[in-house]
């Protein structure tokens, strides 16, 4: 039996340092986000399978964990055999976003709900993809939502919000990528790209900043796409289209004039007037952000931190999806913070912990007096920690020194009270 | 798709008052805990199938959440249907307790661990149980253990630890309720119930809150035990010991003379030091309690509140337990608040929340100032919701208040700062 100890493949155990700085992070955006007007809520792990299969997960419906009915009986088996259909089996699954729960919950307490109802959720999700370096099968999703506001309001809360909670993580100066939706599908039309590769030809343009411009040309000339230019027919050089689009200064301040023929008006109006209401925000347009999901209907946002070659978080407006089980159209906005990237760039700020202190006793030191003391200190607002003495005690100290205990003191059969130990500072 | 939105079955949504209880629980129980020297670490949902059904999870283990394994083939599914097998399709399982992963987590993690270890675990598990009131398939454990502390310094730990959590969620005046298994293993032979039976006769003798003395005894008769004096020979009223035990005044601090014949003296005589070493704490000794899992080995403890019929917590010793994946033995004691009871017990206490306010809004309220003056705000330590004023004030009032706001102001194209609101109490 102590042959194989880990976790399941491609999920962690968090030791007591690691789950320290993610309880420190998970209550900073607890408290930014409820400052915010924004509610917690929870739901279980799993859902209904068949509400996970409705199709709104994407390419993520395919990486649910499925739960087997209990009680199976030989039929059960017997059928799923002949069908192939191991799917079959399982009435739950996990699971592996917040977004198909929240549509769910949302179906089931609308009625408990405020008519704008913000909501926060902090809770893990499970995807069984290959694992491989900084990708993994458990992790923490970080969603705030706005539910039934159809106005621009939605965007602002929630772009003021996710700024609020990285300044107070300590990742200050963020910056904010906007796009819209029918900004990129303005950019199709002009290339004459039909509809039914349309949305796999967005996730390709979601990969510019792996693949490259060429790359993207490539892979859409893969998908069978041949642009042309809408209004004169000839073929496109998108890979160079794709270059002007990414690396042209933008300015939404004062406007794109001329505006070019791809460019939807109403929609990069928005934009601006998004960007006229958050004055102190760095805010950049950027046609060419995708965020992977197909059910975007709207603006569409990203954050990046200027240090960081990869986004903090994103989200958009998905107006069709939230009222599915509910069979009613419901404007919504979201956004996702990547909790296990930021928490990666995370250490514990010293000032957020208590004093804790190691109270280092022998074998004559009464059990009652160890408590007394101990008591007395925990009292004080200390975090104490009774340590054995050791013969080698130098080891004992870089050890809970390691741990990140401040300072000690022996306790002995002598000792009456906290005021009468001597401590001496750790780590000095 | 409107038809079902409910939950899966046995397991609940929170709304935000609900999830506001639980995050304000959780918080007090990880700070007090921290404070005493315990250090929170957290394992994947998942665990290996066979892990999970190697014979540590009693019961339990017949009521996990099997996982499928991924890309089951039709031969796959062919021999279990053969073979009746389910549980082959499955290579993971939802954790039925925390103690399993525990004792997996420090066979992985020892080298890393101080000598002794006091974990905190707060987090769910799963158990298909038949639904039933009070009674959930996810719900919240909340463990602390001692892991490599041989002495009773663990049970006096674990102890105060539990105690101060109870009395700063405002549960104060617990009483601690002890035993240990020796001296139930001295009362079974005083009955001269045979080996083969004893786990379940621990087990029947455990209902005696629910099924009487007279229950009891007749569960025995039943499991075939004819429970007979071991000195005498003669057959036993074991309903009237029973009643005997449970209702006797017994002194820890004076001790019991003379003692009798079914008691261990040196398990006795560990419980009235522990005693002695607490002397503010409330502490009562009792022989009939058994604390359900198998594995326990020593000193058992449960702590219930005078005002409740029902235990809020408890645990005990477990030395053959924690090491199991090592292959060696580790002693190790725990401590389980039961979540769950107690979240039902808590109202937030309004002193813990910061001041909330919602600023009603109009259709002239330009974005910008709405969201300059919740900046201002939230700012100042306060928690914000913004409303659309709605034809119904008064409705919308009530709502708010419902949802704990204290506070609102209108808020118009005319107002400039959150100075110049002009704030009226809600729900006075």
């Amino acid at each position: 039996m102590a042959a194989s100890v880990t976790p399941p493949r491609g999920m962690r155990d968090f030791l007591p340092a690691e789950k320290a700085v993610r309880e420190h992070a998970l209550g900073v955006i607890r408290d930014v986000y409820a400052a915010h007007g924004f509610d917690e809520i929870e739901t279980p792990v799993m859902e209904d399978s068949s509400r996970l299969h409705a199709g709104l997960g994407g390419d993520n419906e395919k990486l649910a964990f499925a739960v087997m009915r209990r009680g199976l009986t030989a039929e059960d088996l017997e059928r799923a055999a002949e069908g192939v259909d191991a799917l079959s089996l399982a009435d739950l699954g996990l699971r592996y976003d917040l977004t198909v729960p929240l549509a769910r919950f949302y179906a089931t307490h609308r009625a408990a709900l405020p008519p704008v109802f913000r909501s926060i959720q902090i809770a893990p999700v499970w995807r069984a993809e290959r694992p491989q370096k900084g990708r993994y099968r458990q992790f923490v999703q970080c969603d705030i939502d706005i539910i039934g506001e159809a106005g621009h309001l939605a965007e602002l809360e929630l772009l003021t919000a996710t700024v609020a909670t990285l300044d107070a993580l300590g990742l200050g100066g963020c910056v904010i990528r906007l796009n819209d939706r029918r900004i990129l599908a303005g950019i199709l039309d002009s290339w004459a790209v039909p509809p039914e590769v349309r949305e796999r030809a967005l996730i390709t343009i979601d990969k510019l900043d792996k693949i490259g411009p060429a790359g993207v040309a490539a892979e859409l000339r893969e998908l069978g796409v041949e642009p042309t230019d809408a209004s004169t027919g000839l073929s496109t050089d998108v890979a160079a289209e794709l270059e002007a689009l990414a690396n042209a200064d933008w300015h939404l301040a004062d406007g794109i004039v001329p505006p070019p023929a791809w460019l939807d008006l109403d929609a990069f109006a928005a934009l601006r007037e998004l960007r006229d209401a958050l004055p102190d925000a760095a805010i950049e347009f950027d046609p060419t952000l995708v965020r992977g999901m197909g059910y975007y209907t709207g603006t569409i946002f990203e954050v990046a931190h200027p240090n960081l070659d990869y986004s903090l978080g994103g989200g958009g407006r998905y107006d069709g999806m939230i009222g599915r089980f509910l069979g009613q159209d419901v404007p919504a906005c979201g956004f996702s913070i990547g909790f296990e990237r930021i928490v990666d760039l995370l250490e514990m700020r010293h000032d957020a912990k208590p004093r804790a202190v190691v109270l280092v006793y022998d074998a004559e030191t009464p059990p009652a007096t160890l408590l007394a003391v101990k008591g007395e200190l925990v009292a004080s607002g200390t975090r104490v920690r009774l340590e054995r003495r050791t013969k080698n005690l130098r080891a004992l100290l870089d050890r809970v020194t390691a741990d990140g205990f401040d300072a000690f003191a022996p306790i002995t059969a002598e000792t009456t009270d906290a005021a009468s130990l001597a401590f001496r500072d750790l780590g000095v």
